[in-house]
C-alpha cells in the first residue's frame, strides 16, 4: 500500500448492477398441480387474459407431486403454485409443501393448497402447521375469485422478491464501501447504493449520477459519472453529455441552465450545487410519479455521495501536498541552497524500483519509498565550512562530515511512527559498504539492512548522474561501469545485479525528472 | 477543516439505533368498518385466541365511514381494516378507501373489502379500481376463513413495513457513510448498516460487533465496539468484556478463546482474527435458525467493516506522520543544528490561535497553521558565518541574511497547491511590520496579507520566550510589555489585543510544548 496516496491498489469492485429478481418483461410463472386435467383446462381459460403489472402469466402444470418436483428441477423463478391436497397420495400436496419449504429452502413461492375433500386437510390445522400462504375449497374458486387470490399473491411475491434483492444489495453496499478510498472505487460504492435505491423505490433500474464542473473559458462542460445504472451503464467510461441518448441529453443541458430540479413523464432529473460551484446531476428513469419521500431519498443520495466524494478529494489534496512538502523541505536541507533540485524524488522513486524488483512486500516498498528521502537530512547540522568546501577535505573535516549520519538518525528520532523507524535506518545505514569498508559501523553484507543497502546504491546511482558543483555529470554508460565494479564492495552484489539487468527504467527516471 | 488531521470536526451522526416499525410487543391492530353491530360482535368472538408471530390483535371498531377517518387520526399504525362497502352510503367504504389511500396516502395498511350485497361493488371492478388487497362477500367469512385471511394479510403487512424500514434505513446508511472519517462517525455508520441488516435478516434488533486488540502482556483484553445496536447499545462507551450481561461475556470470552463461530439457542457469535491478530466479534440475538446466506452477510458485514476501520487507522497514520515529518524538517532547518527543538511546532498553534480569534473560516485557519511552520525555510541556503555569528551583523551580512525570506518564498515555489500559496506568502511577508518599517518590501497596515501579519506576532512571541545561543529566555511579563510596546509598531494592533485579551491561553501553548 502506497503510504501517501494509494489506497487504491485493492479490488476496485465491480460497478455493474446484477440482474434484479424481477425482470419486467418476462411473465409471471404460475404451477398448477392437480391430478384432474379439467382443472388445469379451466383454469387455463379463467386466466388467460390475467395480467399483473403489466406481465402476462406463465402457467405450468403438473399431474401430481413427483411431478411437481421435477418442474422445480427446471424452474427457480416460480411466483405461486397452486396444489391439490390429494393425488398420488392421501397427502401428496402436503409433502409437495415440504419439499418446497424444507428441501428446496424456498421461502419466496406462495403456495396455496386447494382441496376438494376439505376434511382429508382440516383447514385450521394446515395454515398454522404447513407453511402455507391460503388454503382454498376448490369449490370457492370461482374465476373471480381465482383472480383476486393471484392479486394479491403476486403482490405478496413481488414484495419478497424485493426484500431479498435489499439484502442481496445490501451485501454489495457493504462491501463496496470499505473499498472507498479513490473515485474508481467511490463510483463503484454509488453505484451499488444507486442500484439498491432504484429496487426499494421500485422505479426504473436506469439512472445516473454526475458532476459538472464549472469551466470558466467557456469549454464545453464535462461531467464526471459516479454513479451509473441499467441503460446508462455505458456512460460510465464516457462522460460528455452528447453520448447520452434523447432526450436525456437535451434534458440535462437545460436542467444545467434552469439550474432547478425537473420532472418529466418518465424521468425525473435532481438539480444541485455545492459550494465550489460544481453541479450535481441525478437522473432516474420512474415509472410512476415520485413521493416527496421518495424525492428526498434521492436527494439525500446526491448530497451525501456528493460530500463523500469531496472529501475524497480533500484528502488526496492532503496527501499530494504532504508529499511535495517532504520532497521539498529534504531537498533544501540537502542541497542546503535556494534552489531545489528533485534529487530526493529521483532517490525515492529509485530506492521504490529497486526495493520492488528485491521481492519486498507491498508496505515495506513503500516505507522505503517515502523514507528514503530523509537519507542526508543530518547535512543540515554540518557547517558550510565543511558541506561546501571546494577542495578535498583534511582528516578532521572528513570525521565531522561523517557525523551527518548521527545527527540524522538525531533529527528522525522524535516519533514512535513507522515511517520514522524506517528513515532512521535508512539515515543511520545509507554509508556502509557491502564489504564492511563504509562508515559510521563498518557494517558487513546482510548485517546492513536492505533499506540502508537500496539507499546506498540508489544515492550514488542518482549523484553520479547529477551535475554539481565539483563535477559534471557522468555517461550513463561510466555510471553503469562504475557500479558494476563496485558489486560486492560497495554494493550490495544482488542489488546490482537486479539494477544492470532493469538498466533503462532506472535511466528512465532520471530522464523523467530531471532538475 | 484541519488540513492534515481531522475531517472529524462535523455532525458525527446519531450512532442511536431507531425505532422499528414493527415493535414486537405490541398487538397488531385490526380496524373493523360495519355498520352492523353484531358483526364487530361475531368478529371479536372469532378472534379472540388469534395469534400471528406472537403477538395478539387489537379491535378496533367503527360503524361508519366516518368514524373510521377518526380513527386514522388517532392510530397511523394499523395493519389492516375490514371494510363493509354499504353504511351511511351505498359507496362509503368504497370512498374510506380512497381516503385512505389517497389522502392519507397510507400504503401500507392492507385493505379487505366485506360486502353483504356483491351486487353493489362488483368484485372484478373494485379489485381493479380500487387499491384494495381483498374482497370477501360477509357469508364466505367463516371463523376459519377469517383466521386465514388474517394469516395472509398480516404477514404481507410485515413484509411492506419491512420494505418501509428499509428506505429509511438505506437513507441512515447513505448519510452515515459519507461521514466516515474516523473512528466515531465509522461507529455511527457500522451501526446503521447492523440495524438494516437485522431487520432485513428479520432478526432480534440486538446485536454488537467489537475489535478485540492482543495484549501481549498478559492484560485484561479491552474491546473496541465499532457498532451496537437494540440491547447492547449501551455497550457503546463501555467495552470491557465484564460489562456485558450473561452469558454474553462468557460466550464473548470463550469464542475468544477457541478461535471459532458458535451457535447458541438465542443467539450467534461470529468470530474472525485479522492479518494484525485483532479478534473480530460479532455478537447477534438471534430469534431463529440462521441459513448459511443469512451467516455469510453477517461474515461479508463483519469482514468489510473491519477492513473499513484498518484503512481509517492506517490513514489517520499518514496524517499523523506526515505532520510530523513536516515539524521535524521544519525544526532542522530553522535551528541548522542536529537537534530539533518545538519552536515551529509551537508558532503553528500560535498562529492557529491567532487565527480564530481574528475570525477566520476553518480552512484558512487550518492553512495557516499547516503552513507557518516553514515561514523561515529559506535559512537553510543562508551561510553559516552569518546564520550563527555570536555578534551583531555588520551591513552586508545582514542584507545576506533578509535573503532567507526571498529564499523561502523559491522553496516554496515550486508546487501549485493551495497549502504551498499560503507557506509562500508566510514566508514572504514574515518580515514586514505594521508601520511600514520592515523588509523585503517595506509593506504596510494591510497591505501585509493577514496571515503574514499573524506569523510575525507568532514567531516574535515564541522567540521572546526561547533560549538562544545569544540570549536567556524572557519572563512572561517582559515579553507581554515589548508585544504591547509594538502594537501599531511592529504588529498589528488588533491581533496584538486579542493576544492581550487572551494573554493565558498563548502563555499555555509554550507551557505545554517545551524544547
Amino acid at each position: 500500500m502506497d503510504f501517501f496516496a494509494d489506497l487504491n491498489n485493492k479490488d476496485s469492485g465491480d460497478p455493474s448492477c446484477h440482474e434484479p429478481l424481477l425482470t419486467h418483461s418476462k411473465p409471471w410463472k404460475i404451477l398448477l398441480v392437480d391430478d384432474d386435467e379439467q382443472v388445469h383446462q379451466i383454469t387455463q381459460i379463467a386466466l388467460s387474459d390475467f395480467e399483473f403489472e403489466g406481465r402476462k402469466l406463465e402457467l405450468i402444470s403438473a399431474l401430481s407431486g413427483q411431478e411437481a418436483k421435477q418442474v422445480f428441477a427446471e424452474h427457480d423463478d416460480i411466483a405461486l403454485a397452486l396444489i391439490d391436497v390429494v393425488m398420488e397420495s392421501e397427502h401428496a400436496g402436503l409433502s409437495l409443501v415440504k419439499y418446497i419449504r424444507d428441501e428446496l429452502g424456498n421461502g419466496l413461492i406462495r403456495l396455496v393448497l386447494r382441496t376438494g375433500q376439505a376434511g382429508q386437510a382440516p383447514e385450521d390445522v394446515v395454515i398454522r402447521e404447513y407453511n402455507i400462504d391460503d388454503y382454498k375449497e376448490k369449490t370457492e374458486l370461482t374465476t373471480q375469485k381465482l383472480k383476486t387470490l393471484l392479486y394479491s399473491m403476486l403482490r405478496s411475491y413481488r414484495d419478497l422478491c424485493l426484500i431479498e434483492e435489499q439484502k442481496q444489495g445490501l451485501s454489495r453496499v457493504i462491501q463496496a464501501s470499505a473499498l472507498v478510498q479513490n473515485t474508481t472505487t467511490l463510483q463503484a460504492y454509488a453505484t451499488s447504493v444507486l442500484d439498491q435505491l432504484t429496487s426499494l423505490l421500485k422505479l426504473e433500474r436506469s439512472a445516473f449520477y454526475c458532476l459538472v464542473h464549472p469551466r470558466p473559458n467557456g469549454e464545453a462542460s464535462r461531467a464526471l459519472t459516479l454513479a451509473a445504472t441499467g441503460n446508462y451503464y455505458d456512460c460510465y467510461s464516457e462522460c460528455a453529455f452528447e453520448r447520452l441518448p434523447e432526450p436525456v441529453s437535451t434534458r440535462c443541458s437545460e436542467v444545467l441552465e434552469k439550474r432547478e430540479s425537473t420532472s418529466y413523464p418518465d424521468a425525473y432529473l435532481l438539480y444541485a450545487n455545492d459550494e465550489q460551484g460544481v453541479d450535481r446531476l441525478l437522473y432516474v428513469n420512474v415509472n410512476r410519479e415520485l413521493s416527496e419521500l421518495d424525492k428526498q431519498l434521492l436527494e439525500i443520495y446526491m448530497q451525501n455521495i456528493g460530500l463523500t466524494f469531496e472529501n475524497l478529494t480533500l484528502m488526496n489534496d492532503i496527501r499530494e501536498t504532504s508529499k511535495e512538502l517532504v520532497y521539498n523541505l529534504a531537498n533544501a536541507v540537502e542541497a542546503r541552497s535556494k534552489e531545489t533540485g528533485a534529487h530526493v524524488q529521483r532517490v525515492s522513486l529509485i530506492c521504490e524500483k529497486l526495493a520492488e524488483l528485491s521481492g519486498l512486500s507491498d508496505n515495506d516498498v513503500n516505507m522505503i519509498k517515502h523514507a528514503s528521502p530523509l537519507h542526508d537530512v543530518g547535512k543540515v547540522a554540518i557547517p558550510d565550512s565543511i558541506l561546501h568546501k571546494p577542495g578535498k577535505l583534511d582528516r578532521e573535516e572528513w570525521s565531522e562530515m561523517q557525523k551527518h549520519v548521527e545527527y540524522g538518525v538525531n533529527i528522525l528520532s522524535n516519533s514512535k511512527r513507522r515511517l520514522f523507524a524506517v528513515a532512521r535506518e535508512i539515515a543511520g545505514t545509507h554509508h556502509e559498504k557491502w564489504d564492511g569498508s563504509g562508515y559510521p559501523n563498518g557494517l558487513k553484507g546482510e548485517e546492513i539492512p536492505i533499506s540502508g543497502r537500496i539507499a546506498a546504491l540508489a544515492d550514488v546511482f542518482d549523484a553520479l548522474g547529477a551535475k554539481r558543483s565539483y563535477k559534471e555529470p557522468w555517461t550513463n554508460e561510466a555510471i553503469r561501469e562504475e557500479i558494476e565494479a563496485q558489486r560486492g564492495k560497495h554494493f550490495d552484489p544482488e542489488l546490482v545485479d537486479l539494477m544492470l539487468a532493469n538498466w533503462q527504467s532506472f535511466v528512465d527516471i532520471r530522464s523523467q525528472l530531471p532538475d
